[in-house]
Parts: structure tokens; C-alpha cells; sequence
């Protein structure tokens, strides 16, 4: 067959990261088609408004407000989804699809959620489909699951993967700023969204799990499946405790993890040491630890958002697509293992299952008998204490206690608490953090 | 065209990394053929000694002393090369190449000494070669900068990319082993070879470099272009002085730097902060940092060596060819930036242009005058002192004085150098210690 010289591809979506994309490609072009081994044409892009004012100027015709403009045109090899969100992106990416057109995507949302319908319908109709940038940014880390760690069993992904929460943890950590400040500076930092709740919620960090962990684990894990917790809970007082007291961070973590025959996936704070690997991840940067039966543990760092390292990202997958669109190879590979049912894990844990250990944070009345109080409660719960710690205030005050679990199983420390919490002497619900496992 | 339904590989070597691939297909099989879409098959392996007891039993017939065997046999489609070493290494590959072989190799000397024929060989013969193991062991890390990062200029490489080495540094700082202890206990461990001259020379670490700098900078970086200095002088004391004074450690670093129109390539030990990423990578664990101009800086960790983690990443390539097999499109991908000279870059610094600064440990007779004598001969060849620390001493003794430079050029270090190490006064010859830029 002849190779083709010229590649199209047709954008849709021009904000930051389109934006981020488009300069991308003027200023390495040389190196890009360099390695795709062809030219490589950015068609037409579909926007909401031609007329708004952008960052980035495009040629004449480039923009259209027409999704057909794009997608019936015979000359585009690849649509470039770059909207974010559910719908229309589902319907887009679906349409182009069955149309032959192959996909490059940096959506988290809709591929985690209609992961099954959009990896169905690219091997259906034989098209590539590539998505390194919904998760993690610029980090290669779905190629390394996919391809680099392929031979292994993977047996627990521990990951940071949200930097705007990392960076508002940072700031409290570092600063001591409180959980509003930190936010605030987040989001002068084009860091968080004017409307943060994905972030905060822990959602955002639940949409990559879903890829990482269906991808990794051969199963398909969905949203739903998934506990999660953000990080509101968690005050400066609580980090400077944690940090002086047991030298320890905290970090809102993603994990999935095999156990026996059935997967954890979770999103929570959790504290860790201070010279663990993922304590040293800061601000905008994301890391994900992942280990498989032979590779051992591995990790993948670097900034998880941004529109430069998303572009990177995006960018990666459009010079594979569009080499295999020019050697006439594209839709060939067999991606097989995107739908295959790992018969090894036959469910997944329920939260009340887990076992970890607990950081416990009581507030008190100060008064004799408070502590055994708890301390049975606990104990009756197969909960036991690894260290306490109470220090001494102005008589008659609230007064926090600090109580370190050993392993625990997660639905005992719930009922626990739930008794602790209707005593007379506990004045505000009690704090959990996790520790990490294993510590 | 009709798929394969059987791949089957024939492989060169069978010790430690050879039996824990036989191993790991025995283990993962389902998986990996899963993710293959056929069966994968060793067909045939060349060992030296048929009778020779071994940890793993493989079938009769399968094993031969005749490489004739594998490579003249029209049923094997992949040649797996794990001898290691330049010959028959060299021989063996460019022959299989020749007659159709798809090639995967774990062999760094035969990669980086051999680069330019054996890339030639497979692209004329239209042949894939895969060589993830060839560096860090289980890290993905060559395919993170050919694929997830390779819309980048890259424009730096900093790596801890031999576990040796990193070991014996890590059980000096930790342990205030000596060097000689270390290493015994490095090769009691089975990470130094019976001869760990190459490692702790530095040039294991250069042959690395030099596949990794040559990929990342679209250059031919030969082992020759690469200063190479081991971590034979390292003492104990001066891991603790530059830890207790400086806080920092010492690590053998591989650096591949962009300057202007230049490309650095050197190794050699480092001083790096406490709180630096690598500073965490311990013991066997490699960990390369690469930045690109607009992924920014990346990081990736893992195991550098073992037979696990280089089985794995044998494996990964092996799935990758295997499945271009399967569907027909092996060879056709034209990898075509191995050869692609990049024109940004006129030519490999001379070690003697560098800038760095500089941890220098002067053995002199504590007398007056000797302080005074050494800043001046420094201050003559353009060389700022940040810091000097001189530690009183039982009189009359011989007495190390410490010099920490702000960034100076290293051929008017080295001049100064000279001339202080002629001096009466000084003892031994100074000790430099290179620290890393921009610190």
C-alpha cells in the first residue's frame, strides 16, 4: 500500500490544552514529522465561538462551529477530542469512530465512564484509540502499564494523581495555610477550576483510577466501584500533628490493589512517611507507584496538568497514531487486553473489607475516664492501639486525642466511631486518616 | 493477510536473565498471550554447555550449541539475544537481521558500541529491534523517551542508571561500610559481577548513557564522546563531611545535558541534596530523571537489574514485537528518529568546557599560609569559593581542607588543580566532587 504523506487530523475542543497543542506543533515541527515520517496537518478544529479572542492565531477556515465540518470530511485520519466532559464528547468520539477515523483523547470523564461503549466501538470498527493525557498529564505512565509493565501481574497502583489537591496539602503543610487560602492560591495559580469540586471531592483522582486500574488490572473498573473521600476534612492542625508528632504527610492517594481474589480501589488522605517516595512529590507534580509480580515496584513522576505537559501528552499519542496511519498499520494492533477479564479477580472489595491502619483524631472533653472510654470501644472492636497521644491543656478545655491503630478492618473502625462519637464527652466527629499499609 | 497464530522465538543465552524469562512465560502465560493474541513459543535456545545443571528444566531438543539452529530456521520470527557482550553478539545480530529475524536484546556494549551498523541492518532489512533491557533493567524508560515524551526537545538526562555502584555508595553512606566491604557485599548479594570493574568504573554507566542520549537527543553519542569517571575515590569520610556539612550525598550520575549548541555526556559521582528526587533512590534502584521542553521534567524508578526486572522488560518488548507479528505490521513502523541526526546540536561539549560546581578536598600539613596559598591560586583561574571548612586538628597533622566553588569552568579547575597538587604543603592529591548544576 502507499504511504501517505500527509496527515490530518481534526481538533475538537480549542481551549488551553488545544491552544497548548497548536503552538506544540508550530514550534517542534521538524522533530514531530521527523518521527511520524510524513507531514502532519491540524484541518480543522470545531470551537463554540469564532469570534472569542484566543492566545493562539489559526489560519483562515481553520474553525468551524460544525462537528460535520469535521467528521464527514474524507481527508481527516484522526479527530483530536479535546472538550472534556460527557456529551457531546461521547457522541463525537462514537461518530467518528464508526466513520474509521481513530482517536486521540485526553478525556478522563467520558472514558471512564463510557469506557466499555468507546473501547467496543474502536476495536469494532478497527480504529486506534490513545489517551495517555487523561491521566496524569505529561507522565507516560498508560504506555508503561500498557506496553513497559505488560508481562507482569500488576499487583497495586499507589498513586498522586490530582496536583491541584496535592499543591493545596502542600501549601497547608509548608505555609500552614489554611484549607481556604490554600485553594485560593490553587486556583490565582490556574491550578483549580472556578468551580473545584471534582478536584476537592476526590472525583477527579476517581475518574484516572478507573483508567489506571482497568487498564492495569485487566478489569473493568467503574466509578462507582470506587470509594472516595477529598480532602475537606483535613485541617493544618492536623497536618502539623501528623508531621511533628509521627513524621508523617499527608497526601490524597489513588490505589488499587489485588487481595487474593479481589481488587481495592479507593481515593483518600493518606499519611505517609516523610521519606516515602510519594512524600517527595510536590505541588503541581503527580507520581504513581506501580508494582507488578516480576518488575517489582516502579515510578512515574512528573507534572500531572497544565496545557504544555498535557500537550506533550496528547501530542505523544497523535505521532503514534498518525505514524501507523502512515505506514498504514493503524487500527491493526490488537489491543486485545482493553476488554479481556482478568479471571484472577473476581470482585471488587467492599470498603468495609479493607484493612489499614488509623490515625484517630478525638476531641474531648478533658475528664478523667475519657480515654478507657475509647480505648475499649476500640478494643471491643478488634482494634488495636499502636500509640496515643494527649497533650496537656488549660483545664475544662476541648482537648484532642491522637490515637495510632494497628491494622485494622475498615467497617470495625466505622462502628467504632460511631459509638465514640455518641458519647457525652466527644464533642466534634472524629478525624480518620488512613496510614499507608504496610508501614 | 492471515494471522499467525504461533510466534516462536529463538533465544541466544541462557543464564540468569534467560532462565527468568523462560520463567515468567511459564508463569504469566495466559496473560501474555492474551495481550500477543497468539501463542508465544521458545523454540529454540543457544547455550555453550548442553550438560550444564541449571535452575530451570526446559524440554529436550530445546536447547543447542549451534546458533546455525535458530537462525536458519524459517518457523522462528523473533531472535531474543541475551549472550550479552560484543561477539558473536555483534555476528549473531546483524546475521538473524539479515535473514528476516525481528530482534530483541537486552545488550548495552553491543548496542552502544555497534549503534550505527546494527540500526542500519534493521532498517534496510526492514526488521523491528527492541532493546528496552538494555537499560534500568525493568524501567520503561526507553520507551518513555522514544514514545510518551517524543514530541519533546529533550534538553537534559540525569540518571542513576547502574544499582552497583548505587548500592556500594548507599551501604558507605548508611553504614559506613568501606568501599572494599561494599562491594563484597554487592557481589555476596549477586549485583557485582566475580569482575565489577565495569561498574565501578563508570563505564557500565557510559555504555548506558550512550543508548539513552543517543535516542533522546536524535544524535549518535559514541562511548568515546562520554567522560567517565568511577567512584573508586570515594572515601567514607568524605561521604559523611559532604553529608554532616553540606547535606548532601553522593550518587553516580549519568548526565546528558543540552547547552546552547552542545551536548554534555559524562559520568561520574555527584553531590546532590538530601532532599533532591534521586537522593531517594536507593540500593539497586535506578532512576532517571528527563526533561523536555514542554513535558518539563519527568522522572522513572524501578529496579535496574535483577533477573525479574530485566526478564520483564525482555518480556514487554517481546509482547510488542510479537503482536506486530501476529498482525503483520512488524518492521513496517519506521522508527525512523534512530537515525535522524539532530541539527540543533553541532557537536559533544569538551569535558574541559563544563560548568560545574565543585567539592574539593584538599590533604595539607597544618601550617599558616596554606589557606591563603590555595584561594589564591583558585582566584587566579576564575574560581569563586562559596564555602571552605577547615576543622582544627591535633597540631603538626596532616589536615583536610574542604572547598565548596560557585560554578567554575572545569579545564581551570583542573589547571588550578595541577598546580595545588604540586605544592609542598599538600599531602595527597585533592579529591573533586562535582555537584549538580543550578544548585
Amino acid at each position: 500500500m502507499a504511504e501517505k504523506s500527509i496527515i490530518q487530523v481534526g481538533m475538537v475542543g480549542f481551549g488551553n490544552v488545544g491552544q497548548g497543542l497548536y503552538r506544540l506543533l508550530e514550534k517542534n515541527r521538524t522533530l514531530i514529522e521527523d518521527k511520524i515520517g510524513a507531514q502532519l496537518k491540524i484541518k480543522r478544529i470545531l470551537v463554540q465561538d469564532l469570534a472569542k479572542v484566543r492566545e493562539v492565531t489559526v489560519p483562515e477556515g481553520m474553525l468551524t462551529t460544525s462537528y460535520d465540518d469535521i467528521v464527514t470530511d474524507p481527508d481527516i485520519d484522526i479527530v483530536l477530542e479535546l472538550m472534556g466532559g460527557y456529551e457531546p464528547a461521547r457522541t463525537y468520539l462514537l461518530d467518528a469512530m464508526r466513520r474509521g477515523k481513530h482517536i486521540v483523547t485526553a478525556n478522563k470523564a467520558v472514558l471512564s465512564v463510557h469506557w466499555d461503549e468507546i473501547i467496543q466501538t474502536a476495536r469494532q470498527h478497527k480504529v486506534d484509540i490513545y489517551f495517555e493525557a487523561a491521566v496524569c498529564g505529561g507522565i507516560p505512565v498508560i504506555q508503561a502499564i500498557n506496553d513497559g509493565l505488560a508481562p507482569n501481574n500488576i499487583t497495586s497502583i499507589y498513586g498522586i494523581v490530582n496536583g491541584t489537591t496535592n499543591f493545596i496539602l502542600q501549601k497547608m503543610t509548608e505555609e500552614k495555610k489554611t484549607f481556604k487560602e490554600a485553594l485560593l492560591m490553587a486556583q490565582k495559580k490556574g491550578l483549580a477550576e472556578a468551580d473545584p469540586t471534582l478536584d476537592i471531592n476526590g472525583m477527579d483522582a476517581a475518574h484516572k483510577l478507573a483508567i489506571l486500574a482497568s487498564l492495569a488490572f485487566s478489569k473493568r473498573v467503574k466509578i462507582e466501584d470506587i470509594y472516595v473521600e477529598g480532602i475537606e476534612g483535613i485541617t493544618v492542625q492536623d497536618i502539623e500533628f501528623a508531621r511533628e508528632e509521627f513524621g508523617r504527610v499527608v497526601k490524597l492517594f489513588a490505589i488499587a490493589e489485588v487481595e487474593g481474589e479481589e481488587l481495592e480501589v479507593r481515593v483518600h488522605p493518606t499519611l505517609i512517611p516523610e521519606d516515602h517516595l510519594l512524600a517527595k512529590v510536590d505541588g503541581e507534580y503527580n507520581g504513581v507507584l506501580v508494582t507488578g509480580d516480576f518488575v517489582g515496584t516502579t515510578m512515574y513522576y512528573g507534572l500531572g496538568a497544565g496545557k504544555n505537559p498535557t500537550a506533550s501528552a496528547v501530542m505523544s499519542d497523535l505521532i503514534y497514531v498518525s505514524r501507523s496511519v502512515h505506514d498504514n498499520v493503524a487500527g491493526e494492533i490488537s489491543n486485545c487486553w482493553f476488554l479481556s477479564d482478568n479471571p484472577q479477580i473476581k470482585r471488587i472489595k467492599k470498603m468495609g473489607d479493607i484493612k489499614s491502619r488509623y490515625y484517630l483524631k478525638f476531641n474531648v472533653v478533658d475528664q478523667a475516664g475519657v480515654l478507657s472510654a475509647i480505648a475499649r470501644i476500640l478494643g471491643e472492636h478488634q482494634i488495636s492501639i499502636a500509640s496515643v497521644i494527649q497533650k496537656e491543656q488549660k483545664k475544662g478545655d476541648k482537648v484532642p486525642v491522637v490515637i495510632v491503630t494497628y491494622e485494622a478492618v475498615e467497617k470495625n473502625v466505622q462502628e467504632a466511631l460511631k459509638k465514640i462519637n455518641g458519647l457525652p464527652f466527644v464533642r466534634e466527629e472524629t478525624l480518620l486518616i488512613r496510614m499507608e499499609r504496610g508501614e
